[in-house]
């Protein structure tokens, strides 16, 4: 299996490689031979309009911005606003989600404006085209859903969120099971409800090999999305997500012999002691594909600050192991985000996925923590302000809410404990 | 020493017992011996001001707001809208920090005004007035500590942070140690600037047993502080910390011992790995007192939003263990926090709590996300809203970003998983 998949997977040019280790600080081999094996996930070229950049074992934590239009906010000027908002406050990749307007342009606009990698869900176009054509999503044909991957492909889009797992039987676990939010997927419902409609397995299972000649063919990863997952703290690791598990590790190796690149999506709502379980089962189940979590969200109580539940839970699946977190915004379960949201989502993100690659080793990780602590204990406030993983947030805060001493912050003025300290003989190193 | 520990602790009145009980959805029995036995501590009275209120084993993780002037902003009206603002998003404690104006009017305004358990820490105001008297910090005398720490007592606090850890030893033990940042609690550095400016012990381990009186007099409770904590990710679980530690497990004993109700603090700015074992380390050395904790904070590189720091760190080690977090707000390391800011860090810190209490096995913890769940399922957003940890959010934010879907939100409209799901034959239970 291993000779098969080094013979056949999509060569990575040697100048891609080089980039991405040297901004990995890896090994050029070590990079290589994951590449080849599977754990590592590339994107882009040195040479090309997208930044290399990759996901899995060893590399730095990544994160995901969701992008795009919804049928009651669908405007591409507000897309791109946060589009250039992501990438401005430092987010890897970007996904464009969008369900209205003119689909094809709002991608093909966005893909010209973006300099990440890019990622798509096919199935959301293909089944509200057969509802503009056809009238219902059930009418959707296999042959459309092809024909959308394969436009979509086309326009260079890096990789595609493809729910391959949810098959009839998986789809049957989860409904056996005693699961409180059912489906929460929107690719995933409208499958399983096309599945159902149409009396068929889904198309992107049962034709699944048609679907990796196209993403090779393009040289597009297949991110193999969760459909089955748990949407509620309650529903975690049930059979329904663990069924579907199943099912996309088998599909990950069939990827691999094609040489289409391949990572995994995982949940979701997660109590926090699932969390490294969840991690250990999804990499060994899926034989170490790079690990793609959408939050996971900690609690379900909490709708308006689920960035943050998904800060605990992504904190804790990357130091797991977790190699790729998609923000979760404010907005999350109760609308479409702002460009703020989109802000707020990046840099919490940011946030859980660098407190993770402190306790991976990721190089480079705790010596940025380091640098700023001893800005911290100097009172040295420019080099605190340019190592802020947000500056402008800093000197707003310092600005509004200045001290008298320049030195302090008025939290505690002359009552500094780093001033006080520095007045002993023995203090600090 | 159970024996004797059963002897002398402060009786907890059988009513105010059952009304924590109750609260706490805890047998009585149970309740009592962990009061008896230390891993418990109750404030308040069933029939008094101050509304019952337990931390330890078993119980709701609870949470802790801190308000107080600065030198920068000494306002006795900011502070009240702060604690009035605390209190309204269900902060469980507050402690007065107040390091400037007034101090005694502060306390006992602040006091006056709030029923839930209030803390403070007296070490400020005695450096503070020593300054005033005598010019300098240095010149604080043992019977002046006292002489504040009684003159609080009196107004009816119900808990102190003393940090009676920072010893000449443990302080030493800090010293040798590469630690980066130092002293970074403000009463830790003021104790370790006057022992070695006065070539003496700290006082408030010298005379514990004067200390001790006190408390058991007033009947307030010690909060043993964590003078020496890490202030960096790379001082995290260091020599300078343990060795505190240290003796605040001894110090734990023998307040038990005097009748005192006691719990410790912990850290402060620790990397993801090490949470769990600070609090394995912190219960065992410190024989199971309820630990109360100042974040942890999981890396240093984010000021303006240390309330997510902090709640990544709080959720895991609540998860682990700790009984008791203290709120971090998005003001942390750049000022003293607005109102606005004191909101933030409370719902935030519930959050992590709650995480945390959902798998503690916290009774109607986990019963509270299945119920949002149910309602998210059914697309019910008056239930979603009234179980919202913060429903004002989820009203502002559905009315500025509202679907021309009702029963949807502005993210999916018509293309909402729940709703596509909820048409499927065998969905759902």
């Amino acid at each position: 299996m291993q000779m098969a998949v080094q013979q056949t997977l999509v060569p990575v040019d040697e100048a891609t490689l080089q980039a991405v280790a040297t901004e990995e600080k890896m090994d050029l081999d070590t990079l290589q031979a994951r590449v080849q094996n599977g754990e590592v996930v590339i994107w882009g070229e040195a040479d090309g309009a997208v930044k290399p950049t990759a996901i899995g074992t060893g590399l730095r934590t990544k994160v995901n911005a969701n992008i795009g239009t919804s049928p009651d906010f669908s405007n591409l000027e507000d897309e791109l606003d946060k589009l250039h908002a992501a990438l401005t406050v430092g987010s890897d990749t970007i996904m464009d989600l969008s369900i209205s307007g003119d689909i094809d342009r709002i991608r093909r606009e966005i893909r010209a404006a973006c300099d990440v990698p890019l990622g798509i869900v096919p199935i959301y176009q293909a089944a509200i085209e057969a509802q503009q054509r056809y009238g219902s999503i059930d009418k959707m044909t296999v042959d459309q859903i092809f024909e959308v991957i394969e436009r979509q492909a086309a326009d260079g889009v890096d990789f595609m969120t493809l729910h391959c797992g949810v098959t009839r039987r998986s789809v049957a676990a989860l409904d056996s099971s005693e699961r409180v939010c059912g489906i929460v997927s929107r690719g995933g419902s409208m499958l399983a409800k096309w599945m159902e409609d149409n009396n068929a397995e889904n198309p992107l299972y049962e034709h699944y090999d048609r679907l990796l000649a196209i993403l090779r063919r393009y040289g597009v990863s297949a991110s193999l999305g969760d459909g089955l997952r748990p949407g509620a703290v309650a529903d975690g690791s049930d059979r329904g997500q663990i069924s579907e598990t199943q099912v996309l590790g088998e599909l990950v190796l069939r990827a691999r012999e094609s040489g289409v690149q391949v990572f995994v999506e995982g949940p979701g709502h997660i109590p926090l002691d699932q969390i490294a379980g969840n991690v250990i089962l999804q990499k060994r189940l899926c034989h170490n594909a790079p690990f793609y979590v959408l939050g996971p969200i900690v609690t379900d109580i909490a709708p308006g600050y689920d960035h943050i539940t998904s800060a605990i839970g992504g904190a804790l699946c990357a130091a797991a192991g977790a190699d790729y977190l998609c923000y979760v915004t404010p907005a999350e379960h109760l609308g479409l985000p702002t460009t703020d949201d989109v802000v707020e989502g990046v840099i919490t993100a940011r946030i859980a996925a660098h407190a993770a690659d402190i306790v991976k080793g990721v190089p480079g990780a705790a010596q940025w923590d380091e640098q700023m602590s001893r800005a911290r204990r100097d009172l040295d406030w420019t080099t605190m302000t340019e190592l802020a993983i947000d500056p402008g947030e800093v000197i707003r805060r310092r600005g509004e809410r200045a001290s008298l001493d320049p030195a302090a912050c008025s939290m505690c003025g002359k009552f500094c404990s780093m001033k006080i300290d520095q007045t002993r003989h023995h203090a600090g190193t």
